[in-house]
């Protein structure tokens, strides 16, 4: 793995009551456009690196390209809004390219993705998210054993996501569960919605796998000043949390907490830089 | 959590070499397809439950709809061809529907989607997986441990899914990584396609978390005959197991496996009934 799948960057670690700061590593997560002759970009995130192979694997799979013949070149290119590859196909291959349209590629037509910050456009018009200041470190630690005592045993051990809804001061207000964690935040959202709930000032979410970007811009469109996570955040993650000032915290295990944006909100860690 | 979110199943579980027949609980992955009058149907994966909710979070979270008098109706049908949920939108949020493009939604007018099976008339087309007949137990043990171990401690501790390539007796031939699970699994397809080692006969794939019905989709098409993983499958990723005799193993940790599908490729669980 080479420098540019990780980022260091600078964090507030809470571990056994104590603050300090210290660097960490993030997997790096940034758009890729994929560009084929007489069709939109196509977009996708992923981890830099391979990306020749990712796109041909990707048309593999789609059905798009069934041997590697069908692939007249396939080069990098860096384009003003970022990293980019072009694909050339013989006719036969192009023809079936609308088989990738099934496929988790957006298309950048919509004229959200592609640009440089790849599409916090809607996010911009959003209120900065409120409230939530002061948040006791106590209050963080007891989160995850709150949404797991609100999950069954299988959706413990077994294969579903959560995200669930607190209090600032750690009441579950409400759980959902998914096979897509993408899918268990916005069946939240939608309750929160119908139930006039939204914005969500002055709450906490907690998120039981990693924190991608698209989940960081699911709860900055429904006001959450504070995302946690059980696993690890992505580079783009961070980046979205600290532009619009949302407290992310990762690694919401064992006693132990990382604050990769706005330390602020969390007690203890209030004499610590706005960032 | 009602009975619809998960599904139980006969499968053939390894645990200290020994090996038994019982029951196992699946998280269930159903497509669920949106109808808004006027555009091609969106088709998302989901687990049934709280649809309605999914439908409201997504688009509220994709920019579509901002309040919830923008939703005019939104009520559960079902279909000849599955589940389907009807929204009818107010006219400002109807023009912002472009929006929803940019999310992980598919749209099913490429004619794949929306079916029964979902998607799997690519897969039909292609010829069986072959070969890795008789694998040692013990070679299956060995494969996490080989995946890591080629992984650096960032990887290990940090953001990144894995995706390894191994040989029926267990060696390591690649891996690739990515805050993706489908991208590290498209990066190791496309080294494969480009270096003319498609299909993969006789190989064995492991992956660092769950295993979806997209993971198995990219594996059917690679040719893989066994599909192992770290953490659970899904209901659809076992239907697809079962139906293109993949032999797919889950929760490969700690000394255990679970045979989900073709379990007879596994040394001693030869004698259980192919299925």
């Amino acid at each position: 793995m080479s420098s540019r799948d990780r980022r260091r960057i600078s964090i507030t670690a809470l571990e056994g009551g104590v603050l300090r700061r210290r660097t960490d590593c993030l997997a790096e997560e940034a758009p890729l456009e994929i560009h084929i002759a007489g069709v939109p970009p196509l977009v996708t995130m992923r981890t830099p690196g391979q990306d020749e192979e990712l796109v041909a694997g990707l048309m593999f799979s789609e059905g798009v390209v069934r041997d590697a013949s069908e692939i007249v070149s396939l080069r990098p290119g860096a384009g003003a809004r970022g990293r980019i590859v072009r694909l050339m196909l013989r006719a036969a291959a192009r023809r079936r390219l609308p088989l990738a349209e099934r496929s988790s590629l957006a298309s950048s037509a919509c004229g959200i993705c592609g640009k440089p910050s790849f599409s916090t456009a809607l996010l911009d018009r959003q209120p900065p998210p409120r409230g939530a200041e002061r948040i006791g470190p106590h209050v963080l630690d007891c989160l995850p054993g709150r949404l797991r005592a609100a999950q069954g045993l299988f959706e413990r051990t077994g294969g579903l996501h959560a995200a669930g809804l607190f209090s600032a001061t750690g009441e579950l207000l409400a759980a959902r569960e998914d096979v897509g964690r993408h899918n268990a935040l916005d069946k939240l959202v939608g309750w929160g919605l119908r139930g006039g709930s939204l914005p969500w000032s002055d709450r906490i979410m907690l998120l039981s796998g990693r924190a991608s970007y698209e989940l960081l811009h699911k709860c900055v469109m429904a006001g959450v000043p504070v995302v946690c996570a059980i696993s690890a955040p992505s580079s783009l993650a961070v980046d979205i949390a600290r532009r619009f000032g949302v407290t992310l915290a990762g690694f919401l295990r064992d006693g132990r907490v990382n604050l990769y944006s706005a330390p602020w909100r969390v007690s203890g860690a209030a004499a610590q830089r706005r960032g």
